[in-house]
This record gives structure tokens, sequence and C-alpha cells, in this order.
């Protein structure tokens, strides 16, 4: 649906997480990418070359891809002279933001009079269901979090690999814009109607064979107030038979929750566990993904070796050790 | 804004509860009811005079209130003879169902050429925030169920009133259809886009005075796999001070989904107090409420009675005893 090779627009992004939609697109499929195009005073560096428009269109770039996202989701009006810029160039627009393209008419009036596309991935195109809770065939494993932005895609995409690599049967099922950008399906969660939100996940991961398993990218946290009610529909409506402790030890905070502090693993662990158990008695703890870009080499390898000390679980960096003993561990299942 | 008084509209329910939002306006607006139109097999019953739309327009009715709900919240086709007629007889409609009034191109017809109004009082008309977190002035108390629809909106209008009985600074905040009906305002959190539920709640909720109590509806619950999102929402977004436990004992499954069994009330107790403590760590649980209308009177009161002696709350049926006793446990609070 959306024509490739991409030019990634970091805009004004105020720190690396800000533009965490471009760093998976490029960390997942660095051959749909291009380039950078970044703002002044933007704090995020995807590590790609820096391109103008001109550059980008003359290196083959077909869409530009907002990358960015500040708080709620806007597109902010520091963008336009960009977007419109590229539009003007010739590439078509994608975003994953809740304010969407096709509701800004300076977009939709200069796409319209160059003949581009505008691709809005988080509006969902499908009537979900009301959630059954009726047992589905097949396996599934779902990512969970003690905060938002640990590295819950990461992990799935990570073990979506490593899954493959063994020879298992697997597939990513996407319910964030990355994620949907990157497979090009999927549930764009955070912007289902709430009566709906479990029934869309149902309906993303339905009976399959008994050996397959759906890899479920987590949302939010059950421990943040301004997303939990998301992660409990994706727990209930994912039914997982796996859940994979996410966690980044190094946050002073919740994010974006100056007051809130970050549970522990113990309480992400018995927490989820006990949610997750009302649809799925048998759900079982399986791993533990620890998200360790602030640590040096050796600091992460402690720190892993401790986690999986206390927990009796796997424990990995996926980023810096892959994934293949989370999946090892699902194997063993 | 909805023109009094009403024509309940019970359609083809299925059964008391497919009508509860009819049976809201009747208990707690009788003065706005001037009667109920039922279809052939309704199987639900306000106790108003059966009336034709000729009839209840002689007796004075403005608006015909969609007073009924099927699974998914759906306009049937069965139930469009009837609407048409009452535009064409010159009422108003009022509709709180996830398919809107205004998306039916017949019933948008009719009204247009009679000039009458379509209400869709689900529909959110604000720009909702994303949840910040903050600890904000004045007092709140959120009902919690152990399952879907088992007298969390009942027991919020009757503590309302009763705290108005005894001079308290109270408010209903409505967060469903109903709850908007009767009141004519509130969030239809139901219908919020998942990312800005918690921030709908925070926002119906704002500083108040020291002494002010919000009654927050509860929706839900959090072992209702369909809804449990919704409802964990409600709580980090409410950061309730106090939580009122909601329970009908004669249910042998979750409300529409027959393989799931309902929680016990320490179950729910300790998992709703959990999860408000992660929002506001002084929460604590005031009373019970018990929905025995499935009971005789001396079989409620004993029950009532074993309860408050397990727990050592006051345990009312709101309905049945009003609510002065919870209000009393608010008051010493």
């Amino acid at each position: 649906m959306i024509e490739t090779p991409y030019l990634l627009f970091l805009g004004d992004a105020p720190d690396p997480l800000a533009a965490k939609v471009a760093q998976g697109i490029k960390d997942w499929r660095p051959e749909n990418c291009v380039g950078q195009l970044r703002m002044e005073g933007c704090m995020a560096d995807m590590k790609l070359p820096d391109m103008t428009l001109e550059e980008a269109k003359a290196a083959g770039a077909k869409t530009l891809v907002i990358g960015v996202a500040n708080r709620g989701g806007k597109i902010s009006q520091a963008w336009k002279k960009v977007l419109v810029g590229a539009l003007e160039e010739g590439f078509d627009l994608a975003s994953g933001l809740h304010n969407l393209l096709r509701n800004e008419p300076d977009l939709v009036a200069v796409a319209k009079a160059c003949g581009r596309a505008l691709h809005d991935v988080r509006v969902p195109e499908v009537e979900y269901p009301i959630a059954n809770g009726e047992k589905r065939r097949g396996k599934r494993v779902l990512a969970v979090g003690t905060d938002c932005s640990v590295g819950k895609m990461y992990t799935a995409l990570a073990l979506d690999k490593a899954m493959r690599e063994m020879g298992m049967k697997s597939t990513f099922r996407a319910t964030g814009q990355t994620g949907i950008l990157i497979t090009g399906d999927g549930v764009p969660l955070d912007a289902v109607i709430a009566d709906f939100m479990a029934g869309s996940i149902e309906w993303l991961t339905p009976d399959n064979d008994a050996d397959h398993w759906d890899i479920i990218e987590g949302q939010g946290s059950l421990f943040h107030v301004s997303f939990s009610g998301v992660t409990l529909a994706l727990i209930h409506g994912g039914q997982p038979d796996a859940l994979i402790l996410c966690h980044e030890p190094t946050r002073s905070h919740m994010r974006g929750l100056p007051g809130y502090a970050l549970p522990s693993l113990e309480d992400l662990r018995d927490l989820s566990l006990q949610m997750a158990k009302v649809a799925n008695p048998d759900c079982r703890v399986v791993g533990v993904s620890i998200n360790t870009q602030h640590m040096g080499e050796a600091e992460a390898a402690t720190y892993c070796e401790a986690i999986e000390a206390q927990f009796g679980l796997s424990t990995v960096d996926p980023f810096r050790h892959g994934a293949a003993r989370l999946a090892e561990a699902l194997a063993a299942f």
C-alpha cells in the first residue's frame, strides 16, 4: 500500500524516544530507508544520511514517513512547511499520528493538486467486534512492560525473527503505528473505540495451527495511568499463553508522569499474570527482556544475569543479544 | 438539550437487562416518562403505560428515547418502522447506541423532512486530553463491580441523592449513555478513543472544593474480558479516594461470557484497590453495594448482613435500603 523506499521525517523531536516510529522502521526495515530529514533543534538521529527533499527524491525515496510523535499525537504546525514541500516535490506522506493528514485542509489541497497520496496508518479500517472471550486455537505470546516505550515492540519483532530462524511458525501482530508501518497491517489499538479494544485483538489473533505462535505487540503498561486501559484490553483480548516481561532499568519515573515511580519486575510479573489468567488460566511468564540501551556491555550482562538468577527465567536484551533464548523458551513451552 | 417528557422505546428487548437505559431514566427521572412503547416479543417492562405513538403524542411526549440496547449497540432494522413513524408523528429521537442515528440515511431524510432532531448522546463532543496523572483537589468515589450491569450506576445515583439529602457537596458524574440521558452531561466513555479514555475521566472530575465529592459512574469490570480496559481507565483517570464494591449474587457466569465465572468480592476488593493505589496510594474501600433484585426481602437482608460482617464495611442494596449508610461512610472519611 505505502510506496517504498522512505525518507524518514524526524521533525523537531525533543528527545530520541519521540522518534521511536522512525527508529523502528530503520531497525527492522533498513532497506526501506533512504535517509532522514531533521529540523532545527531535532534531538533524534537514526544514523542515516541527512537529506533535503530534493536529495532524497534524487536518491529514489517515494514516501515521506512522519517518524516522530509529540505528546497527544498532533500534526505540528512547525512541520507543515516540510510536509507541503514534500508533496510538491512528489512524495506521498505516511503518518501514524492521532490527528489525520486527511483532516488538514492545506495538506489535502496540495496532495490533490500534486496527485499525491496521504496515508493515515493509524485509522481503523475494520468494524471490530465486541470481544467474546472464546478460546482460540494456536498459541499467543504478549510482551508486557513496567512502563511505556521500554522495548515491547522490539522484543516482539526480535522474537518473531528468532522463531522463524528456528523454523517455528510465527506471526508478528502489530498493534501500533510503527508496527503497522513495518509489517503493512495490524490493529491501530490506540485509536480504537473503547468498547471494541479487546475485540479488535481477538480479531487480530484468530484461530490458527496448534503449533503456531502469534507474537502480539504490547502497548502501554498496566502501571501507566494514561494508557493502562489499553494494556488490559490487549491482555484480555489476546488471551496470551505466554508473557514476556519488559523493563528499562535506568528510568527515574514513569514516562511522562514525573510523580510516578516504576513498578518492580516482581510487581509486573504478578499483576500481569493475575490479569492474564482471567482470560487464560494456563498463562505463564516465560522470559524477561531488558532494554539496556543506557548501560555498558558489562553492566548489561551483569544485570541480565542477576535478573535471570532472581526470576529463574531466560533474560536477554534482544537488541544486544538477540532473542534466540526467548524463542527457545517458547519452543520448550 | 433533549426535550422532555419522553416516550421510552423498549423495542424487542430480549431480557430486562437489555432495557437498562429505559429503566435508569424511569427510576431516576420518572417525571420525564410519559409511557413506554414495546414491540412484539419484548421481554422488558418499565411498568409505565403502554402507548402507541399517537397516544404518547397526545399525552405530551416530545422525544422518543431508545431505551434498549442489543449486543454491539446497533440500531436494529426491526426498529426502523417505529423510529420513522415517530419522526413523522412529530417526535425527536434520542439514542445512546454506538451506531448513530445521524448515520442512518433513512432517519436523517425523514428527520429533515419533518423538522425533527436526532440526538446521539453517546458521541463525544469534546477533544479529551491524554491523562497526566496529576493529583486534583476535592474527593472522588467510584463504584467497581464483579461484573457488568450489577448496579454501579444505580449505586452512584442513589449515593448522590443520599449525600445531597445529608447536606454534603456531591456531583454525579455520568460515564455512560443512561447517565448522560438522565443528567444531561458526562463522558460517553465506551465511545472514547482508547488513548484518551483516562484523560476524559480526568477532564470529567476536575479540581473542586476540598469537601466536595464527585460520584463517578462505574463501567464494566476488571474481570470482564470484553470491557476491562474501560474499567481500568476509569480507575486510573478517576484517581478515586474511595471505592464501593458492587455485586449481584445470583449470576451464574459473567454477563455475555458463558465460560467465565464471577470473581469473589474479596478478589474485586483486592484487585481494585491494588489498581487504584497506582493513581492514589491513599485510596480505601468504604462500602459494598449488593444488587438483590432476584432475592426476597429476608434473603437480601441476611446476605447484606453476612457481607457486612465478613468485610467490616457498610453493606446495602441502595435500591431496596437507600444509600444513606454509604453516604455516612463517606461523611466519616
